[in-house]
This record gives structure tokens, sequence and C-alpha cells, in this order.
């Protein structure tokens, strides 16, 4: 088979390989239809994770149907469509019984970085039973794709970890994929405020069309502070959720945080920030931080069938696997192709595709 | 001025009584400018509320004009145009501050049961710092009594109480003023499912176009607990709101929820009913009850006045105070009236009302 | 081996039986130290529990010796001693999922019901991975059998699904072995006043010895009533705890919560009970019910070790595998023994015990 | 009458003054029996804070009897002996409706800061309905002052907001008045280890005393965190509690917490301090700050009054008010002089005192 294969950094290339085989009576065999590239993707390419070794086949999101099953495997069956979980975790040791999953000792972040991942023609899942969703009929495959990562990531890092509540105010700082994810999931506890920040005006525009209130473009500091103290009434933002990752927004996220509200950590950060307890001691907030453990799949799924969470604008390019470099290309310079998620087809239905979809 | 007067069971008249003064420096008092009729008002009438006494006047539910403020009254100027709360509370005994204003040492269901009410030209409101609302501008103010009690009952004792989260599924039983309302509040959560029961097809398609995903009519109980477990895919729900009051649905509540499951009483219950723990004391379930606190009066106008929740289909009825007692009989019969909520206009424009809105 | 051997109501009997071997990779074999008798025990000897073959061995409590593990056992070692979880769950399915891992779809109470039990000299633990726990070297091995069933029963069923919380007031109805033991762990709480009801003063004085601020006999019920009164200061219970399972203790739950307060039913009903919601629809309460999910089983074991809780004096009785149906005569005839948990060794030392401890 | 007056930095007299009056009808006048110095205190004599002015009577902590009843004032007589409750609270506006009455819009810290304190022969209480709380018979007058701000402060922003636990693990950083709370406090909930950090051998050997199991002097960086990674099992700290307020020991706290774990900061920080995202962005943490609402008072007398937390160790020395500034002294020099609360008292049996109880 081919599979997209990080060879250190700044360099990824598609290699051939061997088909996949069970190494547990946990994994399961997945033949892919269609991956997708998440921000850690680019952290890897840029040589900024330390865990994966050159010759790792990349990618932890996608859609695919079964192949192989593992004996111990419980509740899937050969020829099921499935969406993969971008965690992996074995449900048994004391983080999973915890409910910290993204933390179990035998799993956390293992497709495409500690195992081969799912940008290949097949990929190996460990732990399988709790690593796989039966996809129902009405989901269409390349859609799903941003079930894997950016919607967990979103729901559970972003929105139940600041507390958004019918008739609160929501701030979101960064208009990226997770970021936009956010204001979906955001929506689904009927705040009566969703703003959101960022400087790419395209960006800020999908964010109004997605469900975002009112938008801020954070260009000039000064005028979106002014604007941001209008839109809540001066009086902070219940639960803000900073979906960037360096200094600057979590600066801005602690300017913004309301009296009694929550500041919900998405960012991934390279870099410690100041924290001006000084200021904030005594404000009665709190500040939450998590790596995504993707509990929420099944709840997300039943909410993307029965319509009441509308992914479809999320994915905006698709390209052939033979063109998946093209496709990490689409998704780095996503200020200029206005990229939010970027699926690669294994489908050769999809052999010419139109890239904007 | 005139005042709509509970004269002993079955008997209520408007008469002539004098304006209200303030009797304590926490009153206020209020020019009504509409008033609106409660189920409770339907079970004074019928002689079920041993709490009042003959000559009250009758009404816990309205918007109005401040008229006059006691003088430790915070937050409020004469003339702001106000909701009234359907409870009263202090904010300080034990109940309050345990955050269970219901039960308020010095309040609850005072207006219109243990002081005069809201269907009278005057009212004057006690504990007035907590028992007013500043109506927002966008807000219409006959719409707007429906949110003096049946929203938050709803929200409430409805849906908080039986835990509705996004994804899940919800049953309501029982299509009234308040059952719809549950629809409404329900919906603020995004749950995958919301199916209502009741007897009356109208009230059914009323239920569909609030918001309910399905409705099943229970005149036949065999077929409706059929359709019901399709509904549910022979799971049970995962909420379940009983907006009746009466053994029957209760027994229905206990057949519909799912393993882990909750269910929350609305209904105001007369006689004692069945459980059976013998089946359903190993189902991990809970079941809550509770008389309104209208602590969420706050969220409730928010979520009005942002437009992320329409409660504009609520009253569907207005007549003049002059028609009071039509009104009520409006409300009685809804099954042909297909009445939900029925208002009375203290308003001279409205003294030629069309009756159905 | 020989095993105890359910063969009927009313009938039990020591047998030989072949040792079990592995029939799954998630499977171990458990060579027992001490196995102990649950009140459930008992409904199967009266004919009770529809589940049950006869045939079976019994069991579903103890502590022992890992002999042989499956090739998906994670984390034991063969020798480890190991406490045995009253309930069996994969950690995959819906229900492990959502946290209510008494009801996994190929789990629960299975030992000494749907599979053989552990009041044998071997026993085959499925998903033995979470339904074994390596016993720290610090705690005795007869001592810990409580822990098996009665002490999570206590804290999830009846401590945490009641609510308890420093400085609240609680009511535990029955001093029975589970009880007694919600006394213990509601106790971890600090409540300000914890009191027993029961008919048995010996069992009433076991409960003040073990922490009990008050206890009250229930001979005379009238007596009974206006003592409790007394104690919670004519306002109720904030936490009442049913640990008996008949009408009657129900009822007087009832009687017992206070406003704003929870019930925990912790009984097995065999039979309908009167809910009063004519009077307590408006009272904010909840009642909640379950069957243990035994997950709390390494935060007990913690408790236990570290000295934070004192289980001593929950095994009252003793006595060696070959007098199995004496012990449970001792623990049937508790009143007459005043056995609280009744252990069987299978240790040759304790092969002359003297019965009680 | 006498008063402490706070007359610029670093100077305080005791002065003449007039006995204060009722100026609202929801005040009281309480004359005072003990009074206490809070930290707080030394920051306004440090010239630390900038809301009070010179020429304020000092104080905020207290117990005294009930002089004069404003007519608003609900559920207390002349003659009451009433704890002062370090914060004041309206009970209606929106902060106080949310729970969050640190941040009264009419209230929030007043005594001994916006208006005269307690440190006086007579306080006038604002708001006195919720500012006060008559004190058991049993609760020695003494003994109670630490219940003012130390245990709430302690129970709310310590132990409740770091999440703690039965059977969890708890750091506590600072032995003083309120880190020594901190473990009273904590214990309440019975985790199965609390370990204290401090520089003071004396403060450690307190915090042993009061129910620490373990304490550690950091005055050795690199043998501390030795000992605690011992003490933690290498896998940190459920609970960190943070009571210093200086970054150090914010540092301290961010090495301490475990995945999964909560970081309460207790210590009034003067300035920024580092937050290492880089290193706690993905382990599932979160940080929670607060101004104590001192909500919890009505539990912590009932438990003080049932004798669950004895608070008889707090309160290390008392002065007579002729003393008050020896008083000061006294607490400010406390690493020479043991103290931990030290109570200025109004009493003429206590004109000569010994200082040191």
């Amino acid at each position: 088979m081919k599979a997209l294969v990080y060879t250190g950094p700044n360099s990824l290339t598609i290699q051939p390989r061997s088909k996949p085989t069970l190494q547990a009576p946990t994994d399961a065999i997945v033949r892919m239809l269609y991956a997708s590239i998440c921000g850690s993707d680019l952290h890897i390419i840029k040589g900024d994770v330390p865990t994966i070794q050159p010759g790792r086949v990349l990618g932890h999101e996608g859609v695919g149907i079964i192949d192989t099953l593992g004996s111990a495997v419980q509740g899937f069956s050969p020829g099921d469509r499935v969406l993969i979980a971008c965690m992996t975790s074995c449900g048994a040791c004391r983080f999973c019984r915890r409910g910290i999953s993204a933390h179990c000792v035998s799993g956390g972040w293992t497709l495409g970085n500690k195992t081969d991942g799912t940008q290949a023609e097949f990929v190996r899942v460990p732990h399988a039973t709790l690593g796989m969703y039966r996809l129902p009929d009405g989901i269409d495959s390349r859609m799903a794709v941003a079930v894997s990562d950016a919607l967990p990531t979103a729901l559970e890092c972003g929105v139940m970890n600041s507390n958004v509540k019918p008739g609160g105010s929501v701030v979101v700082i960064g208009a990226g994929p997770v970021g936009i994810s956010c204001v979906l999931c955001a929506k689904l506890y009927s705040p009566s405020l969703v703003v959101v920040v960022d400087l790419d005006e395209a960006r800020l525009q999908t964010a109004r069309k997605m469900g975002a209130h009112a938008t801020v473009n954070s260009a000039d500091p000064f005028q979106a502070r002014k604007m941001l103290d209008e839109l809540s009434g001066g009086q902070g933002f219940d639960s803000v959720i900073e979906a960037v990752g360096i200094p600057a927004t979590f600066e801005l996220a602690q300017e913004l945080v309301a009296v009694g509200g929550t500041i919900a950590n998405v960012g991934v950060h390279g870099t410690k920030v100041d924290l001006h307890l000084e200021r904030l001691w005594d404000r009665n907030i709190g500040i939450n931080m998590m790596l995504v453990n993707a509990t929420t799949l099944p709840t997300l799924l039943r909410l993307v069938e029965s319509g009441m969470l509308d992914v479809s604008g999320l994915v905006t390019h698709c390209l052939p696997f033979s063109q998946a470099t093209s496709a990490y290309e689409t998704f780095r310079t996503a200020s200029q192709t206005k990229a939010l998620k970027v699926a690669i087809s294994f489908n050769p239905e999809d052999e010419e595709p139109k890239g904007r979809l």
C-alpha cells in the first residue's frame, strides 16, 4: 500500500509500505476512505513534536471501512464504516477509570505519532473497541473527518471546559478550524452572545456564517478591546476560549474574562505565559486546560446524525491521496487558501477533485 | 381601582378595591399592563388551594410599570417596565441562602395567594428587589407574561431537573403551557430527540411547531407505548418530564425512563402514586421534584432578548380586564379554545380584542 | 476443588468441581483466601433471583491470589493478592462509557449468578482488568472482604447518591452490614449529624460504635418519629438513606426528608411502594436509586490503606469453608448471632475458628 | 468609644470615636467582644491596599453582642451573640444572585476598608441580615474569631476550589493561619494524604498537630521536591493549595499538580507570575482563584458546634484592646512569636492576659 511518511523536519513523502497486520487481539485494521490534516500534523512537520520518529506514517483523523478485527474487539464487524478517534484508550488504566483517557497509560495520542497513522491506504487501530465509532448511514464520510478531532476538542477542551451555559456570553479567540468548531459547539448550549476574535477577515466571515453573533478583528488591539468591551457591556465574558496558543492571545483572554467567569485554554503553547494573579486573584475565575479525551464522540455523532450540529462547512478542501503533500500545503497556507479542514481522499472517484469544495 | 377577586370555590368577581400602598420599605407598587392566568389559578377556583382566603385578589404573573418604590428596594426607578416573578423571596433566610428560594420563610407563592395578586390595576410586590425584573426594550409586554411562571417552571423544574443534555433524548408528558414551555427550554440544550405525549391532537401539533421532533397521542396506550419504544430505540429516554400531575402519567414516566436517566416531576399532584421500586431500584435513575424558585429569570430574559428563545407562540389569547372571567373560561376550556397562555390586558387599546391572537 | 453450590430454593451444598480455566484472554483465575456472604446470596437461597440456575457456584465477594492470567489482562501478575469486585465490567460498552458500569452489556452482577462465583477454592474472574484490585500490603485479607460489595454499595448508592456534605444531616434507615457501612462512608464527608434507625438494639449499639451520633429504635413508630423530629430540629434530614427495602421504611424515608434534601434508596425492593407526590411535589427533593457500579473501589482501598476508613469492625464472624453452610446460617440469623459480614476462610490455619471474631 | 485607626502607611493608633449609629434600616450596631487580625490588615499597614483611607477603623473579623438593629434586619434580636462575617453582601444584586457575593455591588470587603471596622468597642454592620451569624451557645467567643475569615477562606478558596475528595491527595503550600485552616477543612473530606510545605519548622509542627499526614520544609528546594515526589508516588497531588502569594510558591504549585488535578490559589499576589502552559496545556488541570464569599459560614458554625471541626488551636494569642498595637506586632512577627490568629479582647476580664494562650 501507499502511505504518507514523516521523513524528518520539513519533509514528508508518499512511500510504499506493507499493509499493517493485527499485533494484538484488541487491534483492528481499517481501509481508509478519507483522512484529514490537523494543526498537530503541521507541528510535526516543523519538527516541534519530540515523540515522533522519522519514518512514521502521519495522521490521526479519518473515516474508513473495517478490514480485519482482532478477537477481543467488541461491537464491530468487518465492512463497518467507522470514524477513527484521534485518541487511543484502554478503558481500564487509572487514568481511563477517572475519565482522563487522554492520559491512558497505553494510549493517548498514538496514531501518527507513536504508531503509524491514518494518512495511508490502511491503518492499524490499537485498542479498537474504544478507538472507532460506527458512522450512522446519514453522515457523509468526507464531512465526518472533522469529527475525529476538531469537534471533540472544541466541545471538551473549549466549550465544556469554559462552562458555556444558556444565556451566557462567550468569546472565542482564534477562528481556525478548532475555533470555528468552538462556535458550533458553544451554540449547542444557547449562549445569548458568541463573539469571535481573529486577525483574518475571511475567517471572521466564516465565524459569522457558522453562528457567531459578532466578530472583532484584532489587527488594531486598542480598537478591538473597545469593541469587545462594548459587546460585553463592560462586564467581560462568562466563557473565554483561547484557541490560538501564543502569549498575546492568552493575555487577551485574561483581559476579557468576567468576574465569576472561566478561561478554557485550547491552544497548544510552546512557551510560558504571564498570568496576572495580581489582577485576577480575587475575581472568582477558573482557568482550565486539557488534552482532548474524545469521550464525547458518541454524543457528537448523535448530534450530527439528528441534524442538531451542522458540520458540513468545516471541510473546505479535499485532494486525492496522490496529492497529499499539496493538501498539507493548502492547509499550511490557510490564510491564502481560506481552508478550514483539508481532507485527503482514498476514493478513486475523487482522483480529480476540485480542491476547494 | 378594580381587581379580580376569588370569592370562594367556583366563584370569582371583578370588584372595586383601594389602590394598594407600601407596607414595608422593601415593597413596590406596580401598575399592571398585562396579567396572565396559571393552572394554579384554576386550582384555586376549584377550591383545591387551602392557603388562600376568599376576598383575595388573584394572579401571580404579569408585566407592569413601577408606580411607587419602598426606600429599601434596590435597582429600580418609578416608570420602569417590569416583569413580576411568580415567586417572592427575601434573599437572606436559610432557604434563600441555599438556593431554594421557593421555600423562603417570608416568601414563596405569595402573590394571589397570601397577598393580593396581579389581576388588578395595581399590585403590591413584597421583597420587590428580588421579585421584579426590568424588561429589556425589545420584549413585548404581552408576550412576556409567559416568562413570569411558565418558562422558569419549565426550565428549572422540567429541563434542568431532568438533566437535559446535548445529544440526549427527552420525552415531555403533557402538552399544556408548561409542557410546551419544556419543549422550548429543552431545546436550549440541543438534545437530539424531543418527543411530546398528550391526548389532544391540537396541542401535539403546537408541540411540533414549537420544536418537538415527534409527538405521540396516548389515547391508545398500547399503541403509544409501542411508538415511544420505537422512537427511543427501545432504550427509554434520558430525560422524562411529567407535566400533567396524575397517577397515570407518573406511571408512564416510570415506564419510559432509560437506565441512567432522570424523571422530573412538574405536575401538581393531588394524590399519592405508585413507585415501582421493584423494577426501578437497580436502574440508576433519579426522580426530582421542586417548586419553581424562579431564579433563572435573568437568564430567561437574556435568552428572549437575544432571540435565542422565541416565546411568541405561548400567549394565544388576550382579553381586556373587563372580560377577565371570560379569560378564565377560555383558559379552563383550553381543549376547545386551543389556548396555551391567556393574557388579561389593562391597556385601553386592547379593550376590544380579538381574543384569539 | 470444592465449591459451594446453589442447588435450588433453600438448598446449597459443598460439591467437588473441576478447577476453572481461562475461557477468554480477558479472564483471570484466582485462588480464594476469603469469600463473604451478601444479602443477595440470601435472596438467591430464598429463590428470589430469577437469573441464577441451580448448579451455580455462589458468591461475588472475596479476596484471593492470582493463579492464572489471560493474555489481555492488564496490570497484574500471578501471585498478586487481589480484592474481587462484586461487579463485572468491560469498560467499553455504551453503559461503561457513561459511567454506569453496573449495566455493562457483558457484565454487571455476573459472579455467583451468571458465572460460577467466589465461594469455591478457585474462581474465574471475567473482564479481570477491571474486576480485580491489588490489595495494598497493610490491609488484612479477611477484613478486606467487606470492601468487595458492602462498602462501595454504601458509598455509591447510599452516601454519594444522597449528597452527604460537610455540616449536613444524615439519617440511615436500617443498620445491617450495608447500613453500618453507610455510617462509615457518610462520615468521610463530615456531616454534623448522623442518625441510624433500626428495630434491633444490638445493631443500633454497633451503629453508635461505628460513629453514628444518635440512634432511634423504631419499634414504637410514634415515639421514634418524635425523637427523629427532635434530632433534626423539626426540619428533616438533608440526606436520607433507605437501607432496608420494604414499603414501611421507604414511607419513613419520605417523612424524614428535609426541604431541599435527597433520598437514596439502597434497599432491594420486591414490591411497589407509595410515593406521596401530593405532599412532596413542591419540596425540592430528589429520590435516587442505583445498582452499585463499584467504580469507587480504588478510592476505598486508598482510604482503608491510609487509615481514614476503619472497616475492621464489619467482618464479625469467620468460618472455614468446610462449614460454609453454617456461615450462611450465622448470617441469616444475624439478629441472634449479631453478625454483620460473615467471612468464609480457605486458609487452613482458620480450620478451627472461633466463629465470632 | 475607643477604636484602632489606620492613620497612614506603617501607622495605627487607638483613638476616641463616637459610637456608630444606624445609617440604613439594614444596618446593625454590634458591641465587640473579640476582634482578630488578618493578613489583609498587615497589607493595609504596609500601604498595599489602595481602597482604604487614613482615618478608617481597622478590622473585619470578630464576635460581639447586638446592640441595635435597623428595622429591615431579619432574624436577630438585641443581645444576640453574633459572629461577624468578613464579607458584606446585599443578597439581591447580580453577583449575589449568582453566588459570587464577594463581588456584591454594594458590599464585598467593606468593614475595616470602606466603612469602619471591628477593632473598636462598637461596629456598624451594613447589610446585617447576611453579615452576622448567631453563635451557638457551645462555641467560645474568643475561639470563634477564626471563623470570620480564615476558616471560610480555607474552605471556599482552598479546599472546595481545589476539589478535595475522599481518598485524594492534597498539598498545602504555606502554613500560616489560612494554610493551617486549609488542613482542618481539607480533612472534612477525608483525603488519604495531606502534606504541608513551609519554611518554618514550628508552623510545620503545628500543621502535623492539626492533622497533616506529612510536612516538608522547603528551605532546600531540591530536597523538598524530592520528598514531595516520594510522598505523591511521583504522580503529583490531586489538590494543590497555594496559600502564600508569591511567584516562587505558585511555581511550586505548578510542579506539584497531578494530571487531572486542580490548583487553588489562596495567596494574595502583588505581581504577575509565570504560567507554564508549555508544560501544562495538555495535563487536564484547572487553576481556580477567588475572593471568599463567606457563604459557608452557616455550615462552618454547624461543624464547629457539632465538634466535627476543632478550631480551638487557631487562636494562639489574645491581648486586651488597650494593647492592640502589640497584638499587631505579635501577628506581624509570627515566625518569632509562633502566632497563628491573634485576638484582641474587649472583655475587661482579659485586661491582663498572658498573650500566648
